[in-house]
């Protein structure tokens, strides 16, 4: 049920998918946007609402959090090393904390996970990093329905994104119009990543209570145009890259590949998809699969209500049920 | 992660979910059976292993709970009238308790929720409803689904099971072989109705944060053989009874239906599937259908270690996070 009282939020970071976000929070009646902050000085002082293209709300963007909300929604970085100093410091502040930060879905790094849990247990909040991938389809809905086996072999995870529809950065991230040589070269420098996707294996191991014997290195490969394609933004020739192909798999009592394509004229094959091996076999298709940036913005506005009824700590998407708000 | 030491369960109730639920226990490292209960006579005294077919197991069944186990699995009814008695006895003996009991799933009876709530919480445990449908299928995973969403307008979850692959109390309680007027009669009679679709109904209503302004009566209407049907246990002439068809809508701010479909030699088109009209749009399919008995044995496990880390007091599905242990 809906609470009498909205409750008092705040966004962090106002780049595309925290614009998103804050779009969304404005369309909820049971959220109160109070704050929000950037770090960008063409952005403080001006209305939040003004910003992003919505109707004027009479918040002004800020360099930090003012009006103590009781969670934040944090949409700043990746990795965790670049934003364990902002959480530090909103759990500190003892608000709540949902954040997009994609390393942050299962905290592979245990020391910094370590001081994030201490800081937000002595702050009695909750700390949890969502978004639809890592957070959802390749984590989340594939933990969820193995709730129906009695045994499992395996779990294999499969994302094919349309990146035609998904906006330009993401196009040029995936590689959309690189040659092979070019392709290869922005991998090897760190360019070219899907990030969370070894935090989505650990955090379906770890719900699954299994430790895997041995994880795979994440292997990213270019897929080459058959055909051309023309997006909103680029063109690719047949024999350029059209987007990437990321792949990382756990051996253990219980096998988990995870295999994600993002690639521009994906339309006719886009789908998530969950096989599971065991008892009873499962094979879970989402049609056309779930849009990134939409589902991430409400992935973590619809985890407000369920961090602040979960024990504090960080918490991962394993510890919280979740639902459309 | 498995617990250092395994927990202490008890299965109450020793039908056929029971057993069911009975041979998955023993099959658990992380679980030790330590009582086992039936009423019926021709039970009492026999080894649990024995009496479902499996290895001996050194436990009796008992005509009561023994060994104080920290779980009950409790099976033995559809309806709340019919077992809050056992319910509050096992509660409040400081056991939790997951059982199959569908109207459990959602308790619409607003008297006995409030005295099982009181019993569960005066003794600080925890009791849940749940199975595959009312428990998954129907109300979890539709829920879970919709976290991705932005904006939903309507929620529609149809599963159809194919009975012919069911036991034959299943496939004659969905009336196969019957006349449509046998069937009817057995309708008006109350011998023919899936227990828990209101149950998951309104439970997917709860979750999505609304109130329906009208809920529709439940619908049971035959579904007629077109072509013979054989089956293990029966045959289907054309023109004879098949299975049931039964539906449910909520209207309100979201408007959600389920309709399900149990029919012998629904072969072809057995499948679990959720429709979300919203932002973004979803169609999930599950292929042939998640298997009714096994995996209400696997939920009602599966849910075990869920129970145990959840507040005191009268849980629903939507209270926890699931997945395979």
């Amino acid at each position: 049920m809906v609470a009498a009282q909205p409750i008092p939020v705040a966004i962090y970071g106002i780049g595309p998918i925290g614009a998103e976000i804050t779009k969304l929070i404005l369309t909820k009646p049971w959220l109160e946007l109070v704050s929000a902050v950037d770090i960008d000085t063409a952005k403080i002082g001006r209305d939040i609402g003004d910003l992003i293209g919505s109707h004027k709300v009479g918040v002004a963007v800020t360099p930090e959090i003012t009006n103590k909300p009781t969670v934040i929604c944090h949409s700043t970085g990746s990795r965790l090393r670049d934003v364990e100093g902002q959480l530090k410091a909103l759990l500190g502040a003892r608000s709540h904390v949902v954040s997009t930060c994609e390393e942050l879905s299962f905290p592979l790094d245990h020391q910094i996970r370590e001081r994030l849990e201490q800081t937000a247990r002595a702050a009695n909040v909750a700390l949890l990093g969502t978004g639809v991938n890592p957070g959802f389809v390749m984590d989340k809905l594939p933990l969820t329905l193995t709730a129906v086996c009695q045994q499992i072999e395996s779990v294999t995870i499969v994302r094919i994104q349309n990146a035609s529809t998904r906006r330009e950065p993401l196009q040029r991230k995936v590689g959309a119009g690189m040659t092979v040589d070019e392709f290869r070269a922005a991998v090897d420098a760190g360019k070219i990543k899907h990030m969370g996707l070894r935090e989505s294996l650990m955090l379906v191991g770890s719900g699954l209570g299994i430790e895997f014997n041995s994880v795979s290195d994440e292997k990213i490969e270019p897929i080459v145009a058959k055909r051309e394609v023309v997006t909103q933004y680029l063109k690719v020739a047949p024999g350029q890259v059209a987007g990437v192909h990321q792949t990382i798999d756990g051996k253990g009592r219980i096998n988990v590949s995870l295999e994600l394509q993002m690639y521009v004229g994906a339309e006719d094959v886009a789908a998530d998809r969950v096989i599971v091996k065991g008892v009873p076999d499962l094979e879970l298709v989402i049609k056309g699969g779930v849009h990134g940036d939409r589902a991430t913005a409400a992935m973590v506005v619809n985890a407000i209500p369920r961090v602040i009824a979960a024990h504090p700590g960080v918490l991962t998407m394993d510890d919280i049920p979740v639902s459309f708000r």
